[in-house]
């Protein structure tokens, strides 16, 4: 029979003490941690980037099928996504959870394997938070800090007409994940006796439970002197980000559908599915990919990192925000990305 | 007629626009603000301080008696009050809501007045956050950042022997305003009718609605060259702070109940309502004061300052923590803090 402790047994400080206390610190900027008002960090020489994330069940994971360590370990990645995003390299994070006491000691316990597990993954030290009950449903709130040295940031509102647009890794998969499990989950409710068929769909699956973040990227730039000109992470959508990136730069683009860079298995679950691979590409979002814009010159140096593609590139703003299709039309692009406000 | 916006016509970009339209940035160290993926701030010779606090609706506050600009504003307060008791200077904040389609704009609106009038008071930038929709229930979660001078700031786990306990201010006056206030909502439950009766209570309602951070407190010890050896804030009860402080740095205490600084507004709420006022200042949280020790030689630097308590003295551990009653007699210090678990 599986343990279970009640958290009340604990209380609030002994449940933090428990979360914890095989942690250890990775950054010397972490001067102090866990533990008192505030945790300290140093940062002499460089410059600090904060970001941070809210997510609520029943909006942002259902845990009928969220394994409760990918969705620790989730928390962290999508926020150190928002640092690498910045060209920067992430150091610390803080968790805080709010958990009503549905929850045992034990699932709380599944959720931190996650959390450290990505902490030891991209070197980054857990260095606060808070703990609360919460009357309904699960709440995550992570902080992530990073480094850049000065100036060496990157935004979103520096892209230039004539840069390349270029997007890590592969589209769409995040969402054909998401469809999947929605779909089991409505053949389960309906008939509790039906295992789900998720065979052979590890690679969406994976996408949407467990995704990382691209340091390797980061790491990529850095290593080959290339600074993009703005970048920013697909979280919403890639349509919806690069609208982001065009506005905030009063620029327009030009993005080919035959580039976009989708995977053969999400290709065949959107076919399984009866979706069209681009349209999940576009809007899906979760991918957790970078999308940045380069100068041309740079060109040369991106062939030598296969994960990333060159699928457009800027224009003048009056020319618009377009894709060109395989068939040669062209069309606006909109954003129909995971709004939460909309659905 | 109020107006009434619905934020679901915003979007959520719309919206964040719509929250950070009038702010201006006030710190040199802010780099880059709100519209990215992360703030940017640089802290170049000092060192950072980050703390974070989630707050949820039907846990830490109750709607129906908390006006949404007070909750804006506390939800800063209760965070800066963290950077301030590590002797540090807030300097920034992120903050993230959940909120459900009953929240219209207009409410938002007034959440972030409250918001802006801390960040304003206290010098502190908002340089980012996260929104989201929330099934149930106002989600509200804030991180702030601070500055401290290398090695300056003070931890919860370095008092020692002979060192004096010092809190500001006085206590107990936000627990008996929410006894005023759970007792005024309980009576118009029963009865609407009914109109509240918080007649020459604005003292005691407004410590819990409207807490303020000792920002003077960290000032004037700066300002006299008094450094704590500890120090912490006080939120769940000045017993439970002073039990941390003991137990963090291996020692105990003797503290006088005739030294509890109690506003004579508390102490009269207290007994209209038949309690021992000693019992509110000991185990009643969020007065956001702080609590602190110090090298007894710095003793005659205190008397400049009015609203910092003498209440007792650091011993050896073996010594026990413990309090002196008026009548001499001498019991343990327990806590009873406002922990959620335990409710």
């Amino acid at each position: 029979m599986e343990q279970r402790t009640e958290i009340s047994s604990l209380g609030e400080f002994g449940l933090i003490d428990h979360l914890t206390r095989n942690f250890e610190i990775q950054n010397s900027s972490t001067v102090l941690s866990v533990g008192d008002d505030a945790a300290v960090i140093d940062h002499f020489g460089k410059q600090t980037v904060i970001t941070t994330d809210l997510l609520i069940e029943g909006i942002h994971f259902d845990m009928m099928y969220t394994p409760l360590k990918h969705l620790g370990y989730k928390s962290v990645v999508v926020n150190l996504s928002d640092v690498y995003a910045m060209n920067a390299t992430p150091t610390q994070i803080t968790m805080s959870i709010g958990i009503s006491n549905r929850f045992s000691l034990e699932a709380l316990d599944e959720f931190y394997e996650g959390v450290y597990a990505a902490c030891e993954k991209y070197g980054v030290d857990l260095i606060g938070g808070d703990t609360s009950a919460s009357q309904k449903g699960f709440i995550i709130s992570v902080t992530a800090i990073g480094e850049v040295t000065p100036g060496k940031f990157v935004k979103r509102s520096t892209a230039q007409k004539g840069d390349l647009i270029c997007v890590s890794g592969d589209l769409g998969g995040a969402f054909l994940g998401l469809t999947l499990l929605e779909r089991e989950k409505k053949i389960y409710m309906e008939n509790p006796q039906v295992q789900p068929d998720l065979e052979n769909e590890d690679y969406i699956v994976g996408k949407l439970l467990k995704p990382e973040a691209r340091k390797d990227i980061v790491e990529f730039l850095a290593q080959h002197e290339i600074v993009p000109t703005a970048m920013m992470d697909v979280s919403d959508g890639l349509s919806s980000e690069i609208l982001h990136i065009c506005r905030q730069s009063n620029v327009g683009c030009r993005i080919y559908e035959e580039k976009l860079p989708i995977d053969e298995r999400t290709r065949a679950a959107a076919f399984k599915f009866g979706l069209d691979p681009t349209v999940c590409a576009l809007n899906g979002g979760e991918d957790y990919e970078l999308v940045f814009t380069l100068k041309q010159e740079e060109y040369d140096k991106l062939t030598l990192n296969e994960e990333i593609a060159v699928i457009g590139y800027i224009t003048e703003e009056e020319e618009g925000r377009k894709i060109i299709t395989k068939g040669g039309n062209t069309f606006d692009i909109t954003a129909q990305g995971w709004n939460a406000f909309y659905k």
